[in-house]
């Protein structure tokens, strides 16, 4: 099992959680954050000459997936929420011990 | 160390939290997500003859909790955020590699 | 590479944020959390006789950090979002298996 963060751009989130709701996986939450990076002249595009915390609202996936699908929703996730441009996001994927549904 | 993310219903999160902090764990934070599921005959309620990115709201616990407490904090939450119908939730465990309590 | 995570107080979330985007790191979020804890005479600063599920407001800043970088980034966030007063928040680091851009 392991825990995938995809933080994207908010428009493209929907295409991304049908998708992975196809795939499909163990489970999905979605949450709103803030995203910072290191594309300063792209987040200066209003004429700011220093970075100084500009920020663009991102959403955050977080998905609970088997070994055997992790590939499959690693190039799901690429193709659906990448448009080339700059601050499209990231995808990280973290060990999990264990998983248990409750109920 | 580990982090345990606990994705419960929204009414059933004092309980827990209750629950958590006598046990008690290093650390408790609680953030909204939006919950998504397979439970796609549940999810359609309303009628939906499609899934439709229909979503329930939940809370995220995330606690941090030492090796020797982790067993009891994992039967805490599936003792306290279970009713036995679908939807209740998950509970993951992820490795920690360390944790330093700020100040 | 690392998953970073630092619940800090809201108000010195921006100096922190400031000095990890200078670090640099590979990619920052920042979401809003209710933090609880053990501090229980602190937070019971409203005269109440039990814990009661009082929380406080935090800021949970999740950096991506290459593993060169990481003892750069933990002495950062402990200078910048330490009061010495307790409740100052917390820091994690968590193992990563993989991480891709979008785009």
């Amino acid at each position: 099992m392991k825990q995938v963060l995809a933080v994207v751009k908010p428009h493209l989130a929907e295409p991304v959680i049908e998708a992975l709701l196809r795939a499909p996986v163990e489970a999905l939450t979605v949450r709103e954050v803030r995203g910072y990076g290191r594309q300063k002249d792209y987040l200066n595009q209003y004429g700011e000459t220093e970075y100084a915390l500009a920020f663009l609202p991102k959403l955050e996936i977080e998905v609970w997936v088997d070994d055997s699908r992790l590939q499959e929703v690693l190039e799901l996730i690429q193709q659906t929420a990448s448009t080339g441009r700059l601050g499209d996001g990231k995808i990280m994927v973290l060990p999990v011990k264990a998983f248990h549904p409750l109920g």
